[in-house]
């Protein structure tokens, strides 16, 4: 039995659309970030990073999207999520994937947790002017040199396509004009009819 | 054949290692930073990210130090740096190399690629402020929670110790004091008394 640790408009969602496709035995524990339930003691004994996702499974819990993916993806080799076995077409999935991690989801969380980088308001304040020029490179670099269409790999789909889904979920809030990149808006088109996206979007 | 495209001080450094112990054939293509050779028309159609690590294979080129890492330990199987089949263990492996990727890479950037997320020299600077104590913090997580020791995973080496041993590399420069953690300057010394460390450290 699978337990997936999310909260509203965090990066889990992405693991919890996958864990919909696969159609896994799953149960949702919404952590409430309003209470700070992320830093309560109960939940720094599942993940000590005080964020989530985290996944518990019979053999231990998981943390960080692109390995709770790629973990979903080789449990369920059946399914949409399932992975490729063969390691350049894997490696391709999971460069793009370690891109939204450390470049992507970074860029979006200057503008919300740059107490993280800096304990000056103003250095904070600061930090939020750039988010919008730089979620829109991502989605240029995006656009022009990754996504295959109409998938993120092309014809198939696969554990990238719902995390990219979830990090566009954040582009109107940093003030990026999504109908400039019309590849990615036919992908959140396309992702948003899919019945595993309407499910997770409806439990959470 | 492969090529790796990296430069000195970088975190290309970590599938540099890999490569060696894997015993890959391969040669090494060193860009040099200070001539802005990473924003050159000839590396960005290698990398439009305009950064290293990039691999070139027969099939086509990989990016992102997660990635290849895998990518290496799936290809060479017989190697020290073989990934688990096992989903699980592999995830672990991963979400440990997406940590290092995401947050601890990133709280690095901090100190001298600032300009990533501000065009104020002002605020640049000010980040650096926060740089010491975020990484000792990183350090502190990695050295209670996450290094089972000796190696990362155990008793086990795999992908993820030359990545770790790659950012460790940086501490020092960014203010860290190592010897409040033992683990990590135990895995450290280790890691430098290995012939494939040696070898890749003489290269560049």
């Amino acid at each position: 039995m699978l337990t997936l640790f999310s909260a509203p408009g965090t990066c889990a969602f992405a693991s919890h659309i996958a864990l919909e496709e696969a159609g896994a035995d799953f149960s949702l524990h919404v952590v409430d970030f309003s209470k700070q339930e992320q830093r309560s003691p109960e939940f720094l004994s599942i993940n000590p990073k005080g964020r989530v996702p985290a996944l518990r499974t019979d053999r231990g819990i998981l943390t960080e999207t692109p390995a709770i993916l790629a973990f979903i993806g080789q449990s369920f080799p059946d399914s949409p999520v399932a992975v490729p076995g063969d390691p350049f077409e894997f490696a391709r999935i999971q460069s793009f994937n370690a891109y939204l991690c450390s470049t992507v989801h970074v860029a979006h969380a200057h503008k919300r947790r740059g107490s993280r980088w800096s304990d000056d308001p103003a250095v904070i304040e600061a930090l939020t002017l750039k988010v919008a020029s730089n979620m829109s490179d991502c989605c240029a670099l995006i656009e022009n040199e990754m996504l295959a269409g109409p998938w993120v790999m092309g014809e198939s789909y696969s554990i990238a396509d719902p995390y990219l889904y979830t990090i566009c979920g954040w582009l109107e809030g940093d003030g990026v004009d999504v109908s400039r990149f019309p590849g990615i808006a036919d992908h959140i088109r396309r992702m948003a009819e899919r019945p595993a996206v309407k499910r997770a979007k409806a439990a959470i």
